[in-house]
């Protein structure tokens, strides 16, 4: 066993390694690479992809996974060994069921879908993407397939982003949500608008907004001798391994909130990855735990810290010292209103705490009803304006604000986006349970501290790495595992305090 | 023949893939890394050169080149596919023949010796560095060994930076010019000194100079749209990529060249990349000829144009409006005699043009004669000494200013250094010629324009890549092989002129 677990490890060290170059290649691609290293960047991506794949989907990988797994009893269920078994014998059998030809398919196809996308989007031509959408659906129908049975044939695509989760508990979930959100948002659109023009205002120095930035994450626990923060077009956190994990961020001179709270939110993520133990460095448990379990960390510094009130308690005179033009006579008060404004609005990006989910469970319920056959692409705009008037009462004149407005399905990507949604109830559920155990940290925070904050996610979240289904995760650390009712009671109490609602 | 070439190009091309994504994580490594990432950065690099080394050395490409090879008798000597059946057969019978143990051995013995010369060179104790020296001399005695018979055990060294350039040419080269411009030298340290002070005083802005540099990059021909410029410690110039040749430099307030001719020199390398067929786009062949034809093109923009009267008769007015503190009342004249003034020194990476090769005949010596054994690793210190005295009449007091300035030897770099040299000789050998073919080149110069320049190199040169060994390529370019006499006339006519010899 030792001998076959050493071998192991160095395989998945070396697909590490070289999944961590693809990382600082398309990192590069994003930041400093001139347009013309574009094609042959494309050709590096593509031909350390191939090896990683062809190396982990190795008849060796699957060898000393057989022969591990006769110890597996014999190791405790929480071992790094036992999970680091568990969870590359879960990986490989999903990589190794695809074939190659349907890789290579779904590669090209996609490409090309993502070409169509931006143009369709551009000219609001729902009709020209249409085929290559229905060609991506029929992929992702016939991807799925290949791990039949299955309770519900959107399970092995929400698994790849959520190992173990099923759409089942997913539905449930939302269906409890979704009519409280609805209640939540329809009360505040009966009340008067806030105004937080102030924030958009062309005053904010783009450098001071970026220093800000800086102490923020600085002051959130980033550490930045292990990572770094760029320029891009899309803010986004990449990992290099654990002593080199990067944010970027972008900054507008007219507004003042996106900048910051992008950076709030990808040293979210970027502190979850240092956080992992050392000793599952460069293997498949050197990862977050899930894609929600990441946006609960990230939703977590962004809102439950980074738009509350005893935050800005704090922050707030620093702000205003950096920024008296703008925020001249704006009481903290009056700019913790500003930041949490409800407003529904077509486009998911910029949604509220308050109407985010409900753009989430719209793509939800379209592409499971896609997968299941129930709906039509062809059907998809008419049943996004007839879901978007339903649930957020707002309805999308062009497609170009509505079904198009997405990457993610030109992309193939589907399964992802209820990770958004069950983030934002993960990182509520955790903020009662840390709550509870740390009385003091409404206090902490109200003196910019927040080490005992990191401290408890560290223990309880981060340095599990990918040793546990997010379920599994979430139970650990709060005794349960995930339920949407901490969520809902944040929102209510948030914006019924704001919105005077009770 | 059609089959096989075409996967060998295959093979090439993700070889040549991998070779890039290696480039890139190396440029990211010395720009932007934070230093946490170091450990891991270390793994990945490895992980990279042992697919790309296994990959190359693979049975595969020796099958096809076997094959491709009884074919070569029909094609042209000179065609894409002639050449690069031979390039690469040069360069899988150098790999193949090196056991791993070797190479390993050699890797792990240079990581640890560079780390020794580090501190022996900040304590200047040779005692230190001494024993790991002896071992790599050993060790490159062992690797030129794999490829006896030689004419001399030197070759193999030279062979991997100059194809086909044998250690008799250098050699011969060296005795014609090493008396010249010893004498040259002497000469002119009968003459008074030239005052360059006003070059050093902290007056000039880094950021101007940093624009001053990507102006002249401009003007000579750099294409920022497939480059970039960053900051680094030491300048380099490295390739992604006919599409993304990358450049960086370094600048300091108090030193108004360091900054510009780094730029200018590390263009001259970059032009030449970008400058290659893309016929010839990622294979062996897209890389240029040999490390003396590279210099050759740094040192020509850097030196023949970059250090002429006809450069700065267009820019000098452009640089004093730019930076009219430090050189107010500083002449043209006086500006161009200062930045060609000539001093024997200690350090070669400060050496002017008319000591540079002398420097480099120096390790030249020294190199040849460990390999022979003539020399022993104990003695080199001394010999060093007494060689700076004659050569330059220069001592140094201190080995961290004689035997241990240079960080090759410690990297077991060996049969690098006379590509510097050889360089400088083949700038003026083609300067030469280009001056013959375009009468014009002077006038172009002193209007700033330096299109007819470029489009000579990037015929005679550039787009060659590497499929003509650097003799080769001379001779195609000049009609004659590497010869001193255009660089020593070069010398003596300039250095007399400023210095008033003749």
């Amino acid at each position: 066993m030792e001998k076959n677990l050493a071998r192991l490890k160095n395989v998945l060290n070396e697909i590490y390694d070289i999944n961590a170059a693809t990382a600082v290649l398309s990192w590069d691609q994003q930041t400093y690479m001139p347009k013309g290293g574009a094609e042959e960047r494309a050709c590096q991506l593509a031909a350390l992809s191939k090896i990683s794949h062809e190396k982990f989907c190795s008849p060796e990988v699957g060898q000393l996974l057989n022969s591990l797994e006769k110890s597996v009893p014999s190791l405790s269920r929480e071992s790094d060994e036992a999970c680091l078994i568990r969870v590359t014998r879960h990986l490989y059998n999903k990589k190794t069921k695809v074939p190659a030809k349907l890789v290579a398919e779904f590669a090209s196809v996609t490409s090309i879908a993502q070409t169509v996308w931006e143009e369709a989007r551009a000219k609001s031509d729902f009709a020209m993407f249409r085929p290559h959408l229905e060609k991506i659906v029929s992929l992702r129908q016939e991807y799925a397939a290949l791990f039949s049975p299955y309770d519900h044939i959107y399970d092995p695509l929400l698994d790849d982003f959520e190992p173990g989760l099923k759409t089942a508990e997913v539905s449930r979930i939302f269906n409890e949500i979704k009519p409280e959100q609805s209640r939540l948002v329809e009360k505040i659109s009966g009340k008067p608008e806030i105004n937080n023009s102030f924030l958009f205002k062309p005053l904010y120095d783009e450098q001071r907004q970026w220093d800000f930035g800086v102490k923020v994450a600085s002051a959130f626990g980033y550490d930045w001798t292990r990572g770094r923060q760029d320029r891009t077009a899309h803010p986004f956190t990449t990992t290099f391994g654990q002593g080199d994990v990067r944010i970027t961020t972008r900054v507008f001179k007219d507004n003042l909130m996106s900048g910051l709270f992008s950076t709030m939110h990808e040293a979210g993520h970027a502190i979850y990855e240092q956080g992992i133990s050392r000793l599952l460095k460069r293997t498949v448990l050197s990862d977050g735990a899930s894609l929600a379990i990441h946006e609960s960390q990230s939703r977590m510094w962004e809102n439950l810290v980074g738009r509350s009130r005893d935050f800005w308690t704090y922050f707030y005179p620093k702000l205003m010292e950096k920024f008296s033009d703008g925020l001249a006579g704006v009481s903290m008060e009056n700019f913790y209103r500003a930041i949490n404004k409800v407003k529904p609005s077509l486009i998911r990006v910029e949604a509220d705490e308050a109407t985010y989910n409900l753009h989430i469970m719209l793509r939800f319920e379209l592409e499971k009803d896609l997968m299941e056959n129930k709906i039509q692409v062809k059907d998809l705009p008419e049943l996004w304006r007839i879901k978007m008037c339903e649930y957020l009462n707002v309805c999308p004149e062009k497609d170009s604000d509505g079904v198009l407005q997405d990457v993610h399905w030109s992309c193939g990507i589907f399964g992802y986006f209820p990770t958004y949604a069950i983030g934002n109830l993960v990182s509520a559920q955790l903020w009662e349970k840390i709550n509870a155990e740390l009385p003091g940290l409404s206090g902490s925070i109200r003196n910019g501290e927040f080490k005992h904050l990191l401290s408890w996610l560290r223990d309880k979240i981060h340095r599990h790495g990918a040793k546990f289904s997010p379920q599994e995760l979430v139970k650990k650390a709060t005794g349960s595992e995930i339920r949407p009712e901490p969520y809902l009671a944040y929102l209510k109490k948030k914006f019924g305090d704001i919105y005077g609602l009770n």
